[in-house]
């Protein structure tokens, strides 16, 4: 049954979500919060999208750029260089951005009468970003099941795993990871050396799948 | 301490939560989403924000006159008239609309350094709107705390008052409510049929406080 909307940015793991969960999904939503990073990405999930014949809205969040606090929304020069979970990368935190997403997908959800919200949030990032933790998870569907008539839930089901097992989905799957965009600096070609570069590349290697991605620089 | 953002719609109980906690407020804000009554509503927003002179941002949701399901977002005519707790005022429910806003609050506090997020949510609200009851409350305040990096609260003291014991804070504060809008139609005088309009006289009626409001309609 075609019951959840998706989140999906355009990276790997929201791409190999849609992919695998795509006869439950009646609706995509990506939401454009004013970075290169993001419009790169959201290439990426309209061209899956359309490959896959599900319905899909842009949604501009321009106040996210105005007014937020966050290197990510900033220039390619703020963007800090290192390991996804370094504490530097704290920097890159949007505030509170998936509360924020999953709040607008609930509400479109229960104006169509879908019934869950779908997010790619795994175990990699719960070290630096805590709207990806299971803890908020549990919390924002609460949130979401007491707030609506239709008790809409979030479903997230890569909380618990590492970006490597996503990884090891999408190859079973047949996706070519060429088509999904990761790096925080948002240039034509992954840069190689922020901290969701090192992220993407590691976890294809551990998930033994040969990288199909154009990189600046090799890895350090 | 100044620690807190107030979602603020330029309504009676809003306006009078600007007022009673004005020295704990270090930023308001009021969402546009795009109806008529939401627009003459923002207007004394501006004004009460002004005259307290609190930084106020008013953040565009175009979103959500786009693609949510809700009378409110329509014209004056579907607009239903009758109690605000009668059943046929679900039309009125603009899907987790108060998730949303809190949501898009709680990452402009945590940009700001501001600890918590206050909403004039009160008891009337619960018969009809789901995300104005305690367990969504309660649920919320709990993502938000578990989502960001200063544990960022709800604090929405109205929540088991009626409006009535609303009014009576801001009869005490010396506030003059015809410098509040209500109206679901959204018209230049208050209709006095409609579900928000009805529940205004009411508690105003309930308060001892003589009612300043112009109406097209007597009440019925």
């Amino acid at each position: 049954m075609k019951d959840a909307v998706i989140v999906v940015s355009g990276g790997m793991d929201s791409v190999t979500m849609l992919h695998e969960y795509r006869d439950e999904i009646g609706l995509a939503i990506t939401f454009d919060y004013g970075s290169t990073q993001n419009a790169r990405e959201r290439e990426y999930a309209v061209m899956h999208c359309k490959r896959l014949g599900i319905r899909h809205l842009v949604i501009p969040l321009e106040f996210m750029h105005k007014y937020f606090k966050s290197s990510l929304l900033g220039s390619a020069d703020d963007i800090p260089e290192g390991d996804y979970d370094d504490a530097n990368m704290k920097s890159t935190v949007v505030p509170f951005r998936n509360g924020i997403m999953l709040a607008i997908a609930c509400g479109i959800a229960e104006s169509n009468g879908l019934k869950r919200v779908m997010i790619a949030n795994h175990g990699g990032d719960h070290a630096i970003y805590p709207d990806c933790r299971p803890e908020f998870v549990d919390a924002m569907s609460a949130a979401m099941r007491n707030g609506t008539y239709e008790h809409v839930e979030v479903y997230a089901p890569y909380t618990n795993l590492t970006k490597a097992e996503i990884a090891r989905h999408g190859a079973a799957l047949g996706l070519d990871y060429s088509e999904t965009y990761s790096c925080y600096k948002g240039g034509e070609k992954h840069c190689g050396k922020c901290g969701t570069c090192r992220e993407r590349r590691q976890a294809l290697e551990e998930a033994g799948i040969s990288d199909p991605t154009e990189y600046e620089t090799t890895m350090q």
